[in-house]
This record gives C-alpha cells, sequence and structure tokens, in this order.
C-alpha cells in the first residue's frame, strides 16, 4: 500500500517548544523583576500538559484545549515563584506563547520537500486554533491541519490516529505518523498506520536524555525531516 | 470586533467546476464514442449534489459525503446516456473530476494577498479529503482546511457555520463567510458570521444568470478576491 499522507506531531517534533518557551519566560521574569531557573519553568510548565490531557483521556474531566490546560498549570508556576498580580491581558498573552514556537532549523525545508510528494499534516494535541496560529508564525506549509481535539481525546488514544486516517479519506496504512517521541509512534502503529520516528536530541536540551526508538520497531528512523525526505525519496 | 479569518465556500466561489467538469465528461465520452451536451451532462451531475445533500440534512439518510453523493448520480447519468458498462477503477477516477477543479484566474492571487491579513480556509460541502487533493492540484494556500463533513451536517445548516468558528477558537463575529451563493452568505449572517459574496456570473456559462446580493445585506459585496482584499485592506 502506498503512503499518501504523513501526518506529524509537533510540539518537539516540528518546534522547538523548549528554547521558545524559556525566551518568553524570561522577558517576563524581567519585566517583573523575577529571577529563576527559566528552563525549569518551561519543562514544568510543559509537565502541566501531560496529566491534563491524561485527566480528560480517563474521563476525570470535560475535554478542555492545551490553552486551558497550559494557563491552569502556568497560574500555579507564577504564584511558586513569586510573581505579583499580573493583568488578564498580560497573562493570556503570555500563556498564547505555546502559539509562537520556533521550528527546528531543517523542519520547513524538510517539509517542502515532503509535501511535493505526500499531504502533510499536523496530528497534535494543540487545538487547531493554535495550531493555524502556529503555522502562520513559523511558515509550516501544512497542506491541512488536524488535531486531536476534532476526536475529542488525546493522543495517544487510538481513536485519534483512526479518527484522522478516515477524515482523509485513507486506510490506516496509507498514512505515515512521524514523531519524536516513541509513545506517539507506537500508539500509532497500534492503530494501524506506518511510523516513523525523528530524533530530537536536544528537546529537553541536557535536562533529559534523547528519546532512542527501540530497534527495528517503526518504519523508518530519522535524525531530521531532511533525512526522513531521503528515506522516502524525495527529491 | 476585528476580523480575524476568512471562510471559503469553494465550488464556484474558489473553483470554476463546471468548465472543468465539462471537459473531463467530454473526454470521457469520446473515449467511449458517446455524444452529449456536456455542460448539461455537467449541470446535471452538480445537481444531484444539493438534493443529496438535502437528504443528509432532513435526516433521511446518515452522512455521505460528496464522492458518495456524486458516484450515485453519475451512475444514474451514465446509464441515461447510454454509457457501455465501464471499469469500476475508471468510474472512480472520473468520479475523482470534482478534486481536480480549476481555480478561477483570480483565486490564488487574491487569496496570497488575504493570506497576509487573515487566517484563510475552506468551509465548503466537500470532504476534507476532497479539498486536501483540490488545493494541491490547484495550489490554493490555505491555512487550513475545514468542511462541513466535521460538523456532520451540511451547509446551510448553521451548525456548519458554528462549528467552524469554535474549531478555529474564535467568536462568530471575527470570522468572515465569503461565498458566490446568496443562500450559503444568508445563513453564516444568521449564525453571526460576517459575509462577503462574491459574485461569479460566469458560473453557469450561459445557462444561468448570475446570482445577485440583495442590496445592502452583506458586509461586503465583491467582483473578486482581487476585489476582496482591496476592500478589506490587503496589500
Amino acid at each position: 500500500m502506498v503512503i499518501k499522507a504523513l501526518l506529524f506531531d509537533v510540539f518537539g517534533t516540528v518546534v522547538d517548544w523548549r528554547t521558545s518557551i524559556t525566551r518568553e519566560v524570561a522577558a517576563f521574569g524581567q519585566r517583573h523583576r523575577v529571577t529563576a531557573d527559566w528552563e525549569s519553568f518551561a519543562d514544568n510548565w510543559r509537565e502541566g500538559y501531560s496529566s491534563g490531557m491524561a485527566q480528560v483521556n480517563d474521563g476525570e474531566v470535560e475535554w478542555r484545549n492545551v490553552d486551558r490546560i497550559h494557563r491552569e498549570r502556568l497560574d500555579l508556576l507564577l504564584a511558586a515563584h513569586g510573581f505579583p498580580k499580573i493583568a488578564e491581558y498580560e497573562l493570556d498573552q503570555l500563556n498564547r506563547a505555546w502559539h509562537r514556537l520556533d521550528a527546528w532549523p531543517d523542519a520547513v525545508e524538510g517539509l517542502l520537500r515532503l509535501k511535493s510528494d505526500f499531504v502533510i499534516s499536523t496530528l497534535s494535541n494543540g487545538h487547531l486554533g493554535l495550531l493555524v496560529n502556529m503555522a502562520k508564525q513559523a511558515s509550516l506549509p501544512w497542506d491541512c491541519v488536524l488535531s486531536s481535539e476534532l476526536s475529542g481525546r488525546y493522543k495517544p488514544d487510538l481513536a485519534v490516529y483512526r479518527y484522522a486516517a478516515r477524515i482523509l479519506d485513507l486506510s490506516a496504512e496509507e498514512v505515515m505518523m512521524v514523531a519524536a517521541h516513541v509513545f506517539d509512534v507506537e500508539a500509532a502503529a497500534q492503530a494501524g498506520l506506518r511510523t516513523a520516528f525523528v530524533s530530537r536530541p536536544l528537546e529537553y536540551g541536557n535536562a533529559r536524555a534523547a528519546e532512542v526508538a527501540p530497534a527495528g520497531r517503526f518504519d523508518i528512523e530519522a535524525t531530521d525531516f531532511n533525512d526522513l525526505a531521503n528515506q522516502l525519496g524525495c527529491a
């Protein structure tokens, strides 16, 4: 079966959230005369994301989008770091730093090459509005923007991957999931999709060891999007 | 309230379905040595679309996508025109002519101008897979591809317009519907969206008079996408 579409995880796979978020929170801290380890702050903020999504998938809470999940964690973190009361407008602006993340250096070039041969789409836990803003900001040339939000569940729920293939009017094996996280690629494989693992060893800077794909488990292992394009035979 | 996103009807508004379909059915007829008025054939094929969608909105049938609606009408039309038995593969290829429609001459240039200032998205009754194929074929530079399919109803059901605004994380009045059909723009207005009517006097060639917008009813009336971009202040 020929691969027709590539679905990309976004946070960490396409964009370098940690560098962008660290820069934004550091500037915010400076403005309010608060000092902290801003890389840790960014990592902490990101951690709230997983637990917030797990609550949705476990049925503990109704669907809530990533802006809301980020905002709850941000409020806790700002209080813990002794920030003074901040105007709502400014908090909202900071929370939307997750809409303004820089792409990894190879991402746009690699996506443009892949786009010549395949439909390229997001399949992110970020909500659609966030992904559309991010694509404009970072010049990500998606053919289509898909989000977990459309299926009302978060990855790695298998319903998310199945919904994406179905809404593209493709069978699961015509679709390849591309991600830098083993749990995401594993779940896509369970849902019947083809799989590509792309390493992003700098996702967590020096704070965490790079994720490594289990040997031979995925259809493709690539070092970046240009390498993925090479392995898929793109010009 | 500032407009942030423009939603575009596609068939007739962005692409010239009649010229493209007429060309494809004429070539198909020639290959099978059948003669007919191919413009009428195209118009007839298109008419099946409205009744097929109305059946869904009226609850007479389950959701079915536009490929399926087109195919049912195509089978009837081919039989009525005395075509011999055709291979399934070839029928499917012909049915997908609706994925390969040419854009109106001003469309891509106008969309690129509008894209600098707004999120530009489809909001079509075509299903998502069809719209993605069409965008690649016709170089339509969408930020996002939205379809009635996502809400399980067809335009002009108001749920379609409301869903689109909500999934973009915008309020209805931050979104403008752009279409060449009064019924579509009227429904968008009822759903609280801003509205732009673009005239496409050649949609039905000489077979039908051009649609005219009721005077003063819509926020913008434009002669094409460049005029729309001018009126919205785009560079």
